[in-house]
């Protein structure tokens, strides 16, 4: 038996090398914040040349940057994907495991992304930020059974998902202190008592909150 | 009676001028995203000419910017002062009548500032923004009398403030719905949400929850 080619040597299709240089790219910005992050590095991590980097992304790092990016948001866009049955409270939990395990595994690049002034952060970054964010607003909407919600109900959601963003970076700055398993179950009893807050002035909260609690009982 | 010099030919002394300009600026940042405000708009709502302005500001529009953001993150400031005496909450509701008419006053700019991706968003506007944030939280710990917040009273509080400013942007962007002081009791309540959540994990937080409560007895 022949050995097994090295990457540098493989011969890969276009997508799959497209893919090869994605996945360098990205383990690279999930670690280190974009500016210590150069074209080099990733030829290097893919076993590629410099070169070759460049006529995949003849834009350069900002370029694939963004790539690396957009193909974040997908993989945390699947966190968010649940089957609308059973519970809703042990539904979220789980949807906030894989988005901590997410956060966790990308720890620096998701700090360098979301607390901005990155040399490398434009309108275009912060638009694929916002998708998620809007996408994760979408999802609980769904899970919620609200079809159209109000203005109320809607802040209350947003402010949640920030609330979440900002738990998690707090998070990685103080060392992944409390537990993950602390902080998914404090962030859902957030989400609990901020709704619970609204529902006092909106009849379609309280609503949503009555079911919640119906279903806990069940 | 001679007629008073317009402002374009007024004797201004060196700091008189700067702050005339700043004023100039802000007001200009506080309704237009900063990339549709130019050095030659600056010049004229201030009634100068454009080397003037250069003259004060010789990094231009950027230098410009980050004067103006800590003249409006100085007056932020101000907003949380606010004397440690009576009911903590409503010394919180005054704080946040403040702090929202602030933004209610610099809206375009606030939100261009916090949303990010701005063509002038750098590390050094950030930390500025950063700043005012660290400043929020210390004002809270100490109206609650905590001297050394632990690591959970401190997540609550830090994800509070960002909660805040979220709900603040929704707010804008939602034509200033609901009504600005439904907006600030529905803030108020969420703090005592989220802190009473955190309560039943830390005894630092029970402990400040429990103040509050004999609070409002008093």
């Amino acid at each position: 038996m022949t050995p097994a080619p090295t990457p540098a040597y493989r011969r890969l299709s276009v997508e799959e090398r497209r893919s090869q240089l994605l996945t360098a790219a990205l383990t690279l910005f999930a670690h280190r914040a974009p500016e210590d992050v150069s074209l080099d590095d990733v030829a290097e991590a893919a076993g590629v040349s410099r070169p070759l980097v460049y006529r995949y992304f003849p834009g350069g790092k900002q370029q694939l940057y963004e790539a690396a990016l957009r193909s974040a948001a997908e993989e945390l866009q699947h966190c968010f994907d649940e089957p609308l049955e059973g519970a809703l409270l042990p539904r979220l939990s789980r949807a906030l495991d894989r988005y901590l395990s997410f956060v966790d595994g990308h720890d620096t690049g998701f700090s360098a992304l979301l607390q901005g002034g990155s040399v490398v952060e434009t309108s275009r970054t912060t638009a694929i930020v916002d998708g998620v964010r809007r996408a994760a607003a979408e999802h609980i909407y769904r899970h919620l059974g609200v079809t159209d919600p109000g203005p109320r109900l809607r802040m209350t959601v947003r402010t949640w998902i920030t609330a979440v963003e900002a738990a998690s970076l707090i998070w990685l700055d103080e060392d992944k202190q409390p537990p993950v398993q602390e902080l998914r179950d404090w962030l859902v009893e957030q989400f609990v008592a901020v709704l619970t807050v609204t529902a006092a002035r909106d009849p379609q909260t309280a609503a949503v909150v009555g079911a919640l609690a119906d279903d806990g009982r069940d």
